[in-house]
């Protein structure tokens, strides 16, 4: 009797222990869901999900016997916790074994745009250097001060690597942390205005919608560097392509964006923009752990023991 | 009277304030040298050199009164450090103002290597990202090993760096240093072999010509990357490009080159190589720091006071 259902494009290693593990049914995507045989609905009790695409209450009420959600990454809000709550169904999520990998992005984000690397690479490759002489001096990196936006477990990763390069380390969070030498801010515009370098590591979701709203990234000024290794959500776009454009703020460095994988296509005229295809996690060692951890929590639900990360 | 004689090209600002402190004599390169007018060259005490060209026992000879060559930069292994003890020439350097600059850099091009930033740029630039989904997965850097060649004070600052990134520091240098925790390696093939990723932090010079050598690179291994920051001299070059088409080492972040700024366009072919036009301190806050550090030290001599930052 089917138990499990995995929805979403996994690796080939995952998707054999999926196998292994639990004969489960694949689906491509959760819309796929109605359309699956009403028997083998009503037998699933634990949904082992990754991707992006929403899950509401019209999937959790196709599959009436649920009992969890397992979602592979650390941001859930795909996922309609509240509908989930309704029906008493839990999530779980794959946090802490993506953390190193997501600061170690933002903190090679935050090089390249600060030394344009990927400018002088191009110079150097296209023949500029050899034929017009250096590439243009760049700005210092080391010891200038940076903002982290929510100092959870991501943000401190991030803090602690920054810090080693002797940046000034601001942040922004709820409430003050324990953090000694590095400075709160409770407005996230004071904070903007502050930091040469701004860096978003908030949580996804409603909640956190366009927190980087028109108004911080004015503040940032015509110096300031936005890095966003969080959601694409977190960001109010528009404004932040406006502001690319017109140069009222220095660069940006982006992993996550709107309609990824489908950006705006504004950004690819933008020089002053580090894109990566949302890769934070993408490390294949990375990535095997929250498979694992994936796995970990359905195993325990179906044993009926207690769920390893669960977020609700 | 001319006392100071300014070699090389400076910025504008540099420029400017050579004018200012010693209305010095300003020649592109030290083979414009004999050209000079010999009651000019007679005049000379000291000279402001920048660049990479030979300074040897026949342009020191060209200027009978030298007592100084003022290096605008760390290495100054372009300059015949013997032929100009044998005259009482001293040379003074730009030491520690660029290490932070340097080593943000190395961090950068290791970052940039290991999580394939620049092709998952380009992936995600060229729309491959909508089209065809996810960049592949590449490797974990935090938690990985990486050998530093020279533990001078230059390796010392990319060692801390890579600590807050959780990897696990070996080094080798011509003794074993202060540095708990860290594991010291008497042999470089050793280290190459221990280790994913090597940072090389030496000298330039004779004495490092090629030190890492085909050997060392054959001990890196099929996951080894390296990463040069010091001078291309350091490393043989040509076995560096047949292990790298070959698939023998993983790839390799690269500041500096043999025949550089006229690279050998092996390079060009080669997407598992980070290339970077020596900017490792070409920012604009480090080279005015290094540009006043210069000065400083002709003024220095000009007055009969002791040397700022005297190599011999």
């Amino acid at each position: 009797m089917v138990k499990t259902l995995v929805i979403g494009n996994y690796s080939g290693a995952d998707h054999a222990a999926m196998e292994a593990e639990f004969a489960p049914v694949f689906l491509p995507d959760p819309d796929a869901l109605p359309g699956l045989d009403e028997r083998v609905r009503a037998s699933v009790t634990a949904i082992a999900y990754k991707g992006h695409l929403p899950v509401g209450a019209e999937h959790m009420d196709a599959v009436p016997n649920l009992g969890l959600i397992a979602n592979f990454g650390v941001g859930y809000d795909a996922i309609d916790t509240a509908a989930a709550s309704e029906r008493g169904v839990k999530i779980t999520n794959t946090p802490n074994v993506l953390n190193d990998d997501v600061a170690d992005l933002a903190v090679g984000m935050l090089l390249c745009q600060g030394r344009e690397m990927m400018q002088a690479s191009a110079w150097a490759r296209s023949g500029h250097w050899a034929r017009t002489g250096e590439y243009r001096l760049t700005r210092k990196v080391s010891g200038s001060t940076v903002g982290i936006l929510g100092l959870g477990r991501i943000g401190r990763e991030i803090a602690n690597r920054l810090a080693a390069l002797k940046m000034d380390i601001h942040y922004f969070a709820r409430s003050e942390k324990d953090a000694p030498g590095w400075t709160y801010h409770a407005d996230p515009v004071a904070l903007a205005d502050t930091v040469d370098f701004l860096v978003v590591a908030l949580v996804g979701g409603q909640e956190t919608e366009k927190f980087v709203s028109r108004e911080v990234i004015a503040a940032m000024g015509p110096r300031g560097v936005l890095i966003n290794i969080s959601r694409g959500s977190t960001v109010d776009e528009t404004a932040l392509l406006d502001a690319l454009e017109a140069g009222e703020i220095a660069g940006a460095g982006l992993d996550v964006f709107w309609n990824e994988p489908d950006i705006n296509p504004r950004f690819y005229a933008l020089d002053n923009v580090v894109i990566q295809p949302h890769q934070g996690s993408g490390t294949i060692e990375t990535r095997a752990a929250m498979g694992q951890l994936q796995r970990d929590n359905i195993t325990a639900f179906h044993a009926g023991k207690a769920l390893l990360t669960a977020v609700t």
